[in-house]
């Protein structure tokens, strides 16, 4: 059984700071944003988790592994070194999508994320090291079939955005309501899902409709590990196997 | 009349570099591309213009004002900084998207963007100086209306980041086949789109048919000016208006 | 005749923001200190200036180009993305030292460095574009005879350091008292100087000076031109000069 | 007694590199050298390590607590993410200066620092975790006496930097060759050395020779324990005492 711990990192107060006191430079914007989620790319990778920019004023991580001393010294790390701070909700739940439900009502218990005096909240609870298993991170890498032969060396490049954003935008509400998973566009055509216990007819069917909702056809590899770092690259791994035998779905 | 220049910037052969000789980690990638993104909004954006992430691998930028030269300088300077390179196509026309189109075709034209030996292309024309004007570049900036009181103070982030992606998805995929406008989703609940030289009607018809469609409400703030900067500068201006005003479209 | 603009770049209250309320984690100051360091690298860099990180708290630039928008500009992007801000002292000279010397007293004449409502400071004349000529930065770029070679593969790397440094030091006070010249160690076995007008036998009496205090053998390359990134261009050119034809001083 | 593990971490051709096919531009190469110390900060400091800048090419890391797997992970990391690879000698020795003569030779038997085929080395041996103990890092933490007040407050900025320069010069050479101890500047006024098992009074001797000697002020706090950043930390509070209570040297 899968029992992902999910951490919600949000920026505090950060629509308001970015137009006071007047609108900021949005290249200014851009680069602080990408910045700080490569900064944090880096400082949970290190501790073996992973982070999805998502709306990049809140991002979602999978953090099994990284415990409640971790997740401060990220979070005082982060107010180091830029102008804004985070605050972080941590749960953990069979289900990805369980768990962020709880790591967000964690912060929305502490205050709306425009409260100017909610800052650097640090709530919740992560996995106890004695309760994690080998079982408890599983990561689904998806890839659109021939993507660069199709879409990027075919079309404007803007149509070809247009295909790979509807394709994730079908698999990401598909995965959330059928199978309480997280999706997540990771750049090019890869989409990163952290998963609940679901096996290879859930992957068939999740791809089968992406198919026939928008026609963009998925494959997938799936890793099962104690952290998302390990179960992520065994996704990699499954996922190179269905390039090489033109199969739909690997698991590890 | 609008008169967009448009650069398609894409990482020379990335999708084989990520895999070999194996799998890279993905916190690696993460870091690589958003720190790429980050440096080209400084690069292209200490010389006015804007560059948006897009899928990370492709990337598009409205490069009003920067000419030849600067775009040989921009890539001498990734390639300088970076374990990849990237080729950079460009064109003008009074529509957005039949400019990616043209800037697509001389990417295309030099081989595909997974061909190993088709490295750094530089490629296409930007305006003249002495064409240039001040309705050149016509930038929209949309938010979506109270969606930290809707969506980010209420529902499991999750949901909060499908409704957003949804206004989204319909969004781009309208202003591109209607108004051959590009629009990309840039963070929080904000989408920056470049327009062809659009009315108030067309921006309150896009407004409407995303309300329509997905139940998502946008306002829009839109500005007009020599540069990206600027145009997307007084565009911010022109969505506050609309915040202060409770209106759903103000031109700057 | 030189005629150097240079900015001194001044972390507005260091010192004490380190220490409050407790003192912070050193690797995330250095990760500040140097992401600073190279994002003025950048922007100052973009305007085809020259940064040298010095103390880190406080830098110091070559100008020459960038005007007071510009320097406003840079002040606002990095307030922007950092939990400091910078101050900016600007002045010009034939003398690069006589120019820093009044760059710092518009930044003390504004208040101390550690007081904390001193902030933001930008002060001093640049250069009128009228006033600029082919011949205002000298750039002098020195390295060390055969480190790699002497030191680096021979001897523990900190005694490598220690000779590198203690040619530093001395070149560093050399110049400056005997030429008015600022020079800075920039990694490797690579010092760049910004030099008064000074001619071959003044770069002679430099290496000659250092090889008697220190044993440490120098050549040098001298470019002149209107900015920094030309001049320290030509300079380099000149420098693999010397390193072809085995000389101790090559002008560009 | 103190065990000190040092890495030598060194950029693999650098000099070569920096100058192939022609110069690079010397702002790109700052920028270079800079994140990828900025990188290294975040890769060792999250395992509770320290990194010097020391050459920028030549960099100088405590690592105690950091295995060879962590090791080969931080080389690996930057691979993926940077132009220049990096190769790392490890070798732990009470006298921190003996650490670093081992560590050095491990990448000297490889081959040259300007060897094209020596690349990605990794060599030498960490402390087994059994015999490692909460003695092994001995960290000081130097800074000079009011700094602001006596130079940046009154000073041209070149002046106030020649001072601290020549401090910091006079100090590295003496604690070398009297105590086996490796000392690096680290921004501002700020002297951090990895020490020998070293008292009182030789911090005493170290301050009162430079102060003979180069005329300038300095305190210490000294701090032990399992790794750097926690010796450092302590180091860092034992320095506020000093501060506090206008004493020279404190141990924590």
């Amino acid at each position: 059984m899968t029992n992902a711990q999910v951490t919600l990192v949000q920026i505090d107060n950060y629509g308001p700071w970015t137009v006071t006191p007047e609108p900021r430079r949005e290249v200014d914007l851009q680069t602080l944003q990408s910045r700080l989620y490569a900064d944090l790319s880096q400082l949970i990778g290190n501790r073996d988790g992973y982070v999805f920019f998502t709306r990049f004023d809140n991002m979602v991580a999978v953090t099994n592994g990284i415990d409640a001393d971790a997740h401060a010294l990220i979070q005082e790390s982060i107010d180091n070194r830029y102008p804004v701070s985070v605050s972080l909700g941590i749960a953990a739940d069979p289900a990805p999508a369980a768990a962020l439900g709880v790591a967000t009502d964690h912060l929305q218990a502490a205050g709306s994320a425009q409260d100017v005096d909610r800052r650097e909240i640090l709530r919740g609870d992560p996995v106890a090291e004695g309760d994690r298993t080998d079982d408890d991170v599983r990561i689904a890498h998806f890839d659109v079939n021939d993507a660069t032969g199709k879409y990027t060396d075919q079309l404007n490049e803007f149509d070809s955005f247009i295909n790979i954003e509807q394709g994730y935008a079908e698999l990401m509400r598909y995965m959330r309501h059928e199978y309480d998973s997280l999706s997540f566009f990771v750049g090019g055509d890869n989409i990163i899902a952290v998963c609940d216990d679901i096996d290879e007819a859930a992957y068939l069917d999740a791809i089968e409709h992406v198919r026939d909702a928008v026609g963009v056809d998925l494959k997938v590899g799936v890793g099962t590990a104690r952290t998302a770092q390990s179960a992520g690259m065994a996704a990699k791994h499954a996922l190179e196997t269905c390039r090489e035998e033109h199969t739909d779905v690997e698991f590890a």
